[in-house]
């Protein structure tokens, strides 16, 4: 019988028991105590090649089992460190991750500070692997932006898409894409039986991440990113609009998501159907559907595509983003 | 101390110790046992001036105090009701209503099969109120159409809606629309902590019930519908993307709205915000809040409503076309 | 259409449209802006016979629509109102209670200070009614003896209690009687799916509550009372093991509620069964049902009783005393 | 990008990829299609020494990517395989079991056949572990007497159980415990936001099982056990009161747990707190905490268990046991 670590609702099967590592490669966790910082913390402790040398929080004194160091305290020890994961909050990330840059260490940023920024490669990992194994800061994408560039890239890489029309983005994410913090609004008893939308009107910061890496491939078009709140705790799905320039079938769809995503070990194409949250919670997976519109004058084509925000859509990218820093398997301590 | 109906989470508010009425208008149910049949059983108990005569249900011999008879009983009984409410299943009730109607009962449909038809009104009251005193049938609308109509309509009217471009209607609603069947895809275990799409690609029936009563006041235009499944028991929020032929601000949208809606007991405007399904829950009510688009390079406007599945998008609609029909006020026995 | 209020997940049965009331006794409601504060604003503004003076809310400028006015202003405001209830915090409350009393109001106080002071009478309706119309300061239960008092007293009283054997109350409450705080636990993320034990051990706060209005009538024994914290915003679930002194069959267990509520509007006894959750939200009533234990060697009962924790636990209480204070018949305003 | 199989709410991190096992022990899975067999199922694929020769539903072709064969043909598979497992229906399981062992398997019997029967080892596998290794069948321990016997036994055991008053077991499950068929109570519209108990009155069978496996340990006692649903998917949490002959503390009744359970790889003590679902969810754990009883006037000791009901109550419990009868390490292929 061991001593017990009381958990907040954890990935379960992503917690191994912590094992003995002997050529570990030492890594930081900055902002470890908040939804995505501690899945991240459950994957890392469970990955067989790195070691969390420390951990940063400025509310816990313990995440997981690892005490943590006030953010003041972490200047000294970036040379402890092979990379750095920053958890820390939009606008107190950038700086951070130059220092820890500057002292040696390499960091995936999972703040939206560097996403569109020159200084960082961005990572999408599906179409960002040629530049990870160089790369020193890897921008982790937003959940949003994960799950509808994901279903969005293939159909603009292809050309088939008709921008003339405007390309509808409906999204919806549990409750800890709204983060740890306590507020009112996220109290179970404002939640549970409520649905809701909100950064309606394209108002949302995850609208500027979007268009900004899907308008160079696709060429200008308009955009309407629409997120909603749903009662359940994590996973998003994207439901997106795309006007086409002449009809596709369903397996004309499935062929264009086939070609792209060929030997990708974390992207799942549902055939003739549609994902839904529980296909893709705890796991590091993007599952992929696409129905070809009836009814309509001009050809359209309904993208349906689901990821776990904190894993495929937080944590488990930067894990993923990691390992091809590190030309380690890519999916080595993930489960897809 | 009195005796106990027990109840499949009843709408309390709703639910009034039965009165004694003295001049009640006798009316029947028709398949009172599934959620619609039940909240619309409730609804009329409380209601001053109807009493219930008889109900119906093949599966279950009381529902809420009232002794069902079957559906093989009923012929000889018309001529005890002024009134029939028909919650039979969809193919089901068409010639049912028609018996009735013959024995001159009037009739509120609140299956499919009449929807379209000529032999009906069709009873989205705010749009219907005209012919309704004099309707002998007529056809309560489905909730996804509601929901959608109610929000579309206004617009449509005035004049400002692209029809170069599509309307998309991306809708989600709770459980107690797919009924009170036991079906594995129902159970709370495979509901919980999900969402899906369902109906993708233009396939769900109410799609021709939304354009049928959209496209004669719009003109022609692409309507791409896809409804989703929440975890929650009741509620649809409906986000409409409306392409615009030229902007509207905020200020613009809610005009149009407020002129089409003067004076409507059972319609809320949400200035300068959009509603959730706790705004609507329990109620006869819709809501709606528009915001305008930014970031897009032709103008478009999202157009959010809300609505209980189970009253302004079934039951409580019956209540208020029933109120339009005997020329009583519209919201009595209502909340809205 | 009529301008909007943004609402917290309200009870919208008892929310009816404000009415004009032309003799109204006018109240004031401190403490306004939480879950029983908020509760009790829509009772009283749905009860015929009072109208709100004012409300106070150290947090929120307005609830429902009454705009509040903040705790420094209202020693002038006392003569006012002929009925205060106070919502206020534990601790906070007395003082503030005692200061309206002097200045001539008749009070309902919410909060725990005077459930165990000769200051007040304890209003757990059913068994405090003589007291109630010369009471000028009544302490309304709290939720968890309100539920567990109803199921025990009349067993108490009738004298067949073996307290030799420990009597066991284990309840589960959902998470609207924790307050509307914002405090991490309380958080959706953390609390769906989950459930689990509090106040362990005979360490909460309304076990005094609950043993200081048992004993003097069933005498000295051991209770042990265990709260639980369910996935659901409200309705409290108690089961009361019992022991006996010579054994009962349901039907004498039942025979000891009736006669203990014979007449009693806001009593239900479920027969051959027991309550859940759904029986009662949303309504001022207790639901309580009784087992005899099989397998045992001497004998036992288990009594299970239900109630919304804001309604007959709190604010809807609060108005059946306040009926009772004026002699008004005691259902009125509230559904049972 | 792989094919995808669609999962009902799976374990995601117990399912790794299939892999390619070398010496792998062939087993069989009887009704893999409910809730256990397809935790069961994703186990086994999971585990690193065993292949899923066979499973067999009588409702679904295909569980998780097997192809699954009715049970009329399993006959002449039985030399197929080393081990079965049977999560058939109770009354249906015993003959099947009888039928495998007599064909040279050995058998994991997740029914309540064989639960009090001489004719199989009873798997509490913390308990039963001498008998393992030579065990040819082993009877699998429900849900409720796993939670329920792993927080009693030990004190049981240690004497200090006052046996003339009554142990009380109050327990709480989530909705998988009620198996996947589809019945109108368990569907969401009829959970949410609902709690309730059953069973009322020592009527559940699990009380059988519960009270066969401890009075011979403990000695003749009177014990009330009370299971509720709760509406979460997964996790029961059970909460035991307990007489003692003489006061404990906290550190004794931790000292007890901590002798019985020590090096025990699948059992949680937690230090001064007690457990919650979250604790144990997906895990082939139990989490235990002890409380002394204040304020009664002779000792009591409450005593909180959790488990997954799914997991260290079926489907992990049973590999646990398989692990042990092949004396594998224990926690072969299990999170605990």
């Amino acid at each position: 019988m061991e001593t017990f670590f009381p958990l907040s609702h954890p990935s379960p099967g992503l917690l191994f028991t912590p094992m003995h590592k002997n050529t570990a490669t030492p890594v930081a966790v900055l902002g470890a105590s908040g939804y995505v910082g501690r899945e991240l913390v459950e994957l890392l402790d469970a990955h067989p090649d790195v070691a969390i040398a420390f951990a940063t929080s400025q509310s816990e004194p313990e995440v997981l089992g690892h005490r943590t160091v006030p953010m003041e305290a972490v200047e000294e020890r970036w040379r402890d460190v092979e990379m750095v994961f920053s958890c820390l909050p939009h606008g107190v990330s950038a700086p951070v991750v130059e220092r820890a840059r500057e002292a040696g260490a390499r960091v995936v940023d999972l703040s939206a500070d560097l996403r569109l920024s020159d200084r960082a490669v961005y990572g999408l990992t599906e179409f960002a692997r040629p530049a990870l194994p160089g790369a020193s800061v890897v921008a982790n994408p937003g959940c949003y932006p994960t799950v509808a560039l994901l279903a969005l890239l293939p159909f603009a890489r292809a050309g088939v898409v008709d921008t003339s029309r405007p390309i509808i983005i409906d999204a919806a994410s549990g409750v800890s894409g709204a983060g740890r913090s306590a507020r009112r609004e996220m109290l179970f008893a404002e939640v549970a039986e409520d649905f809701r939308a909100y950064g309606v009107g394209n108002t949302h910061r995850h609208l500027p991440e979007i268009t900004g890496h899907l308008i160079p491939v696709l060429g200008p078009a308009d955009v309407v990113f629409t997120p909603h709140l749903l009662p359940v705790r994590r996973g998003i799905l994207s439901t997106v609009h795309l006007p086409l320039r002449q009809a596709l079938e369903r397996e004309d769809g499935e062929r264009i998501l086939s070609q792209a995503y060929e030997g990708e070990p974390c992207v799942r194409l549902v055939p003739a159907g549609v994902p839904s949250l529980r296909d893709v919670v705890h796991r590091n997976r993007v599952a992929i559907g696409v129905v070809p519109v009836r009814h309509v004058s001009r050809p359209m084509l309904t993208v349906i595509s689901a990821i776990d925000n904190l894993v495929k859509g937080a944590a488990g990218q930067a894990v993923q983003n990691m390992n091809a820093m590190q030309r380690w398997p890519e999916t080595r301590g993930l489960l897809c």
